[in-house]
């Protein structure tokens, strides 16, 4: 096949089709392996040939990457982890030698914001990125989103490519869009006000804000059931549209169904885990165009359809920065569902419900005990030892409080100066912790050797959400 | 002509070329002069014979706007003003009978923040979303942009069309584009890290924000001379890339040269009042993408070449919601000088140094006095009167006081409860006026009768700025 494929940028579907491509998705699942298996061909034999990086992880590889026969051959290449991906960039900045382009020839970076140290940087192709809108153009079809529709994409625009990828495909399935962003003082009024001026069909955002938006507008005095008229939500970022409680309340504060989907950044088009209309919860896996194995999170072999795992993602048509069985950490249960939509996909019936190391995701962001544990550890003041809770706040919005000794010398002459100098000490470790963290934490100041230490792997994390 | 004009997507000049259209930009003026009727008769007509509110707006107008016969034929329809699009927005939400479309062919929607009241709307279609791409692409060529040179966008992606204009240029052009945001908690920090990483060769911002940047970066310990190697910045948002002091401690700071842009967001292509890398201080008038006259700010009669006055804006390709005769109330002179770039168009020499109304612009965000007193006169505890302080912080970002007088009842009960009273009391009217205006204040509180009543005209603004 001509490997990356093509696709017409003026092709839209009838309003009334199910499918955007209707072979592809209700194929027979054995025919289907046959697309992929071509498709990774091309994708994994661009990659040995066109990334540094590729041609040295592979070099002790049981297979031949330029050669692949199937896809059981595929699968005993190496996993690939975040990790290494950060220690290759930090080796060869910004890209690592994962760019199968020449740097000039990238459209677009995004990346994670990096709160765990060094950040993973994204270069994307123009290729990539039409291919991007075309692949989420179609799931969003699945989605319920048709032209002419109005999209309001209500999170944040900078290097996380879920506002990105949300709008990329919206414009090329010709809805109309509302980039509206999310996160600057007084936005969540602003976007209650215009949702009600525009009336947008469609809502993008995380589930957290999409409950903080319905709270919000009650407080207005506008009814989000009637005044707003979204008729769908899609969300990523946070577990959330597959958590039945947590969907039901999106569903009944708006009066609009709930899809849920989004695999990783690093993975775009993120969509490729992707619910449609019909699913009541889940996402069906988009197998041709992102290819997904789920693996025993401890053994890392295959795990059988109906089984638990961690889902391990590849691109098949990716040629600036692909990612090859990327490690996601998540971990999700993968069925053969009886969709009323047809499509023969496999489905994480559950959506992603867990992770398979410790990263919290704390309104939408990610956050890592490491890195807290980093930033304490940066201030003299600190006594040693922490603890982190996460609770619910008003039923949904996650919290972070970082309990936190204070060594002993602080905490006495902070006790002299009255209650007022354990609030400025508190203030202090809070803003700082917000300022590395992008995410706002409640502090708690304890006293030196409040809490247990331990010579194993500490367990720090308290969580008490569910 | 064909009316709106169509443009090679492909195309893209020399790197080595001045010009992105060297006949356009450099032919006599009068000859110019007809290129612009010629555009100006088609968006006229086309405006007359599809939009309700020119339909309406026009109808006594001396002249026929289907059959416009020379620039002061059209210099004799009636100037259009901001309040006069938000009563007809107000009238027909959202987008008022601007839009010359069907709504479902709009393809991007945008708008003003209104923190002044109903906030303005922008329906764009996929056509005019594609000419302001070409617009800026070509705009940003005489800025010195090329293709594969990194362009990052420092300026919040949200209603703001200033982000999204200059993103679209440069993705137009083939620059490699980082569109980073700004507004979040921290995201400063990020941008320095991130600048350092990817070394862009250009920045998108505001002034106030480029100099924070480098005051962060300093801060950080990282050296913006040197470790972010920046080329080129373009402004807009604000006047300062055309205050000498300004630009000067920019160009210092980063040790590149600094381009002045930006007319309205209601005119986007907004670039097209745009500096070239020669200009030292102002901008060209790009007059055959937008047609700008400079009129006097009393009598609205036509200034002179070398005059000052209020530019009135129309455009000439916008087949969505066109602005026709768009009073701007900003002040500005316009010369015809004598650049390098070898372009012939007027030059606004200063840039934009005023306002003919009393609209103060803080960190980039619009604030209207009308405003601040509608959210106090909502406060019970308000004493009646204020004043608006407005100064320099640390020598660039702009700062504004509320100075704000509390009813008698109030100021005495919060009295007796101490300082810590009045305190909270203030921050009450901090955290009021920072969701309603979207933008921090400081605030002073002041007893009934501090300040001076007037039956005219208030002076209530005291700009300490200069």
């Amino acid at each position: 096949m001509n490997w990356p494929p093509k696709y017409d940028p003026a092709y839209v579907p009838n309003p009334d089709a199910e499918h955007w491509d209707a072979r592809l998705e209700t194929m027979d699942p054995a025919e289907r392996d046959e697309v992929i298996l071509d498709k990774l061909q091309g994708q994994v034999r661009y990659a040995w040939e066109n990334s540094g990086f590729y041609r040295e992880f592979w070099q002790d590889a049981p297979v031949d990457p330029a050669n692949l026969r199937s896809l059981e051959e595929f699968a005993r290449l190496p996993i690939l982890t975040k990790e290494e991906v950060r220690v290759e960039q930090e080796a060869n900045p910004p890209y690592g030698r994962f760019l199968c382009i020449p740097p000039d020839r990238v459209y677009r970076i995004h990346g994670t914001s990096g709160t765990t140290g060094r950040p993973t940087v994204f270069g994307i192709s123009r290729g990539d990125w039409d291919r991007i809108g075309e692949a989420h153009a179609r799931i969003l079809w699945a989605a319920g989103v048709r032209p002419g529709g109005t999209v309001m994409v209500a999170a944040v625009f900078s290097l996380y490519v879920g506002s990105w990828g949300a709008l990329v495909g919206a414009e090329r399935l010709g809805a109309t869009c509302f980039p509206f962003g999310a996160g600057a003082p007084g936005q969540t009024e602003r976007a209650v006000e215009w949702a009600e001026m525009v009336r947008p069909a469609a809502l993008y955002a995380t589930p957290s804000y999409a409950l903080y938006l319905a709270e919000t507008a009650r407080e207005m005095g506008v009814d989000p059931r009637t005044d707003f008229g979204f008729r769908l939500m899609f969300f990523s970022g946070e577990p959330g549209a597959s958590v039945p409680a947590t969907r039901q309340a999106i569903e009944d504060a708006f009066g609009c169904y709930v899809v849920d989907q989004g695999s990783m950044a690093e993975m775009t088009p993120w969509m490729t885990n992707g619910g449609c209309r019909h699913l009541q919860r889940g996402m069906h896996l988009w197998q041709d165009i992102v290819y997904t194995q789920l693996v025993d999170p401890e053994t890392r072999e295959p795990v059988e359809m109906g089984g638990e795992g961690v889902p391990v993602y590849t691109h098949l048509e990716r040629e600036s920065q692909p990612m090859i069985r990327y490690w996601s950490g998540d971990i999700a249960r993968w069925e053969m569902v009886d969709c009323p939509c047809g499509r023969t996909y496999p489905t994480l019936t559950q959506g992603i419900y867990g992770r398979a190391d410790d990263m919290l995701i704390i309104r939408g962001q990610n956050v890592f005990p490491s890195r807290i544990e980093d930033v304490l550890r940066g201030l003299h003041e600190f006594g040693g030892e922490f603890r982190l809770v996460v609770e619910r706040e008003r039923g949904y919005l996650d919290r972070l409080t970082v309990q936190t000794e204070v060594s002993d010398s602080i905490w006495a002459s902070a006790g002299e100066a009255g209650p007022g100098g354990l609030n400025a000490l508190r203030d202090q470790f809070r803003d700082t912790l917000r300022r590395a963290l992008g995410v706002g934490v409640s502090v708690e100041l304890k006293p030196e050797g409040e809490f247990e230490r331990t010579q194993f792997k500490a367990r720090r994390v308290i969580d008490l959400r569910q």
